[in-house]
């Protein structure tokens, strides 16, 4: 692709940070690797002068970064987005290691914006987090100590970014019309609500549905149209027959 | 190769560090990659309590560190070595990308301990530190803002070795008895008295001499016959002839 402009639609997500100087560290990282827009839910503690002392000459960065309630306000517009985890999770999207990751995130960057989300520092994302995004992503480390320090991984990802964005020989063929985050969320809810009106789906009792079929669907990365198409569906089987 | 253990050969060599707290965060990065060497050449202050307090799981990294005053005395008993830097210099070896120093590096971890020198955080290395070592490597960056964290620079090469010593697609020819950092600056010296004796070499007038001997003789990559062969030269012309 060798446009690393694609780098400003990547959003880099930091959620429930304890320390502010993890933050700083973190602009810093993005900045060195030409990204800028850093997203911050529910930080510990921002604006703080340590995350400043430590962001050294990305103040901007730091300065720019948008403070949001929720992971989901977070990812609002997104038409892709990638979870770190450290952790193997049951009934999450195969798990994808940095090199494979960064040239999807770009891939997606060339139809609209696309996240990376980071957890806190000492428990990373919860499962409900990580089934938000489309795709897990994992940094393969030493299994006897494998605790990356957050800015770290924040560096690692982001140069991984980078030389995905400067790659001649990637694919050039942008998604096809990536549905939105909200979009996705939105059917999810939809199908939810039919499956236990229907009474297929029982919260109480049936704790493995959503997560399988956020599991099917994240695979499948739906187009905007294909969200039409599937809402229609469910909609039209809601209806009883006469 | 497939072989991490290789990554026990590897020293990372933190040259002059001025922030204790970047010696602590390099052993904490090396560790998750599963790097365990460290050298410190003449550091400001080590031990530190800010080193232990950022190195957190990875105190057993710090508590072997070695510390010793010169680039050279840490390069010592090394077959091979790459020099971290930001800046293009005139006369050195041509620059490489950490994705391309990685496996040589592992490549020649295969014959010998190797080390990854990395400079002081405010000026890097001195162009007399990097001509110390066999391979100039830099990390691709914003060109606006390319300052990376010591710390973060160290985690970026690391996972890059990581990646290098498990990849199963990498050559699996050790390199050929390659020459002991001390046998080249061996036969660097030997070059250098013949050249002053034989009035060939000024050191007064001719300073570009000896870095362009070591460009040369640099990118050959010495074994260590090479070097024998090379001294027994030097010193048959250096006999007056009858």
């Amino acid at each position: 692709m060798q446009d690393t402009s694609l780098l400003d639609r990547i959003r880099v997500v930091l959620t429930r940070t304890s320390h502010p100087g993890n933050i700083g560290a973190a602009a810093r990282a993005m900045k060195t690797m030409g990204l800028s827009r850093l997203v911050l839910v529910a930080p510990d503690s921002f604006p703080d002068p340590v995350a400043d002392a430590r962001a050294s000459g990305a103040l901007d960065v730091l300065n720019a970064a948008v403070v949001v309630p929720t992971l989901a306000d977070a990812l609002q517009g997104t038409v892709f987005s990638a979870a770190l985890t450290a952790r193997r999770r049951e009934l999450s999207l195969p798990l994808q290691m940095p090199r494979q990751a960064a040239p999807e995130l770009v891939r997606y960057a060339q139809g609209g914006d696309v996240a990376l989300v980071f957890g806190t520092e000492s428990s990373g994302l919860t499962n409900d987090e990580v089934a938000l995004c489309g795709m897990p992503v994992t940094i393969p480390a030493n299994p006897a100590y494998s605790s990356l320090n957050l800015a770290a991984a924040v560096q690692l990802l982001c140069y991984e970014l980078r030389l995905a964005a400067a790659d001649e020989t990637a694919p050039q063929t942008p998604p096809e019309d990536a549905a939105r985050f909200e979009d996705v969320e939105g059917f999810y809810a939809h199908l939810e609500d039919a499956m236990r009106d229907s009474g297929f789906y029982d919260p109480a009792t049936s704790r493995r549905l959503l997560p399988r079929l956020r599991r099917l669907f994240g695979r499948i990365r739906l187009e905007r149209d294909e969200i039409n198409i599937l809402r229609g569906i469910v909609a039209a089987l809601q209806r009883k027959p006469d």
